[in-house]
């Protein structure tokens, strides 16, 4: 039967990883993602690595193994629900009339969930937001100043949101909690002001939360 | 030193536990939790087991526990972070004088997250909502129609929402799925109309997705 699962390994480390999750890569015929991803699984068969040019493509690649009655995983970080693959996925599936019915999306920790956790926020009361891949970043504007923390991933860098918050009037002194390479073991987890912010690096990797 | 861990063990069975949550409560002095999440980790300690009638006594209990030098873990379903615990023990921290940074959340796959992924939705375009605990649900109606699908944590029940959203004007042939026991044998997915939902029985262990 064509099945192809798209399955949440969560942040990063092998410590957020789902039985769930091993399971269904175990056993299945061929197993998608980035390295980084495809290495935190001790029990795995036959692998495709993918780095960000050849997304498309070895995505394509798997929904064609799948139609083909192979069992496919493509393994996406955090959960693929949030801000992950699956949307590209679904597109992917309907131009190749491949049967949505015949994926299984099995969830992960989010990176968003983990920033949360690591702050203690109940994010059930927090501004849950992704800019992760857009251009317009305005939205963030209409909650920004709601009361409640904004818990975000950045679209570019951490460095262009804040400038973009800056340049629309917003406090230079406003705490942000800036969450880099979480379950990682460089992970960092540093509060600090809009402001200072732009004097410091930091990479891709981030959730940034804007109390 | 003083720790307390508060432990999401995802929608309830051994599926969705997360390497982190099960070297978290097998290095616990004592774990506290719902039988039902207690029964599912393998390799536990002391345990102390509560219901509902006795949250709030036991969740002091372990606040105390914590604050004598023991290793606590309090297991929550879903993510604690997610309409959890974790809002409930920072209060009782607070009141106790219990160092907030002495508190590890430690995430968890939320039954929403489950529901999402069950029906493929991406839930960055859903309008994620909790009522549990919440005698006021009119919040709703500020979404309902705003063309993203609604992922929400019923009140007391689904027929409760269901009426309430009836009783102010939403078409009764509205699209709603029910997510009942996610990940439990018992587990039912099931796609019908809000009219439809007025005949049927639901447990209170549901989440619901209106489309
Ligand atoms: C394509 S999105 C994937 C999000 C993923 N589906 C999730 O639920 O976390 C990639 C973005 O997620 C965030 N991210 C993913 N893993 C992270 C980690 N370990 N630490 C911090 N941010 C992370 C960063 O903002 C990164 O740019
Ligand atoms: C106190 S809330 C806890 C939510 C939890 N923190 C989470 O992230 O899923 C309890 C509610 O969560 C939902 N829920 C929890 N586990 C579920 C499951 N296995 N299936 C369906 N709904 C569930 C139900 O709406 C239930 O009334």
């Amino acid at each position: 039967m064509s099945k192809l699962f798209i399955v949440g390994i969560g942040p990063g480390s092998k410590d957020y990883l789902t039985e769930k999750a091993k399971n269904v890569v175990k056993n299945a015929d061929i197993t998608i993602g980035s390295w980084r991803a495809i290495n935190i699984f001790d029990d795995i068969g036959e692998v495709i690595g993918l780095d960000v040019k050849d997304l498309q493509e070895k995505l394509e690649n798997a929904v064609d193994l799948a139609k083909n009655g192979k069992k496919v995983c493509v393994l996406s970080t955090g959960d693929p629900g949030f801000s992950g693959v699956l949307k590209t996925i679904k597109k992917i599936a309907e131009n190749k009339n491949f049967d949505q019915n015949s994926i299984e999306v099995i969830p992960g920790i989010s990176s968003l969930q983990l920033a949360a956790a690591k702050n203690r926020i109940s994010w059930d009361e927090a501004n849950i937001m992704t800019f992760h891949g857009r251009e317009n970043i305005s939205d963030i504007l209409n909650v920004i100043d709601n009361g409640l923390p904004t818990i975000a991933l950045p679209s570019k860098s951490v460095k262009d949101m804040v400038k973009f918050l800056l340049d629309n009037g917003i406090d230079e002194n406003r705490k942000v909690t800036i969450c880099e390479k979480l379950s990682y073991p460089e992970e960092k987890v540093i509060t600090t002001s809009l402001k200072e912010v732009l004097d410091s690096n930091f990479s891709y990797m981030c959730v940034m939360i804007i109390y």
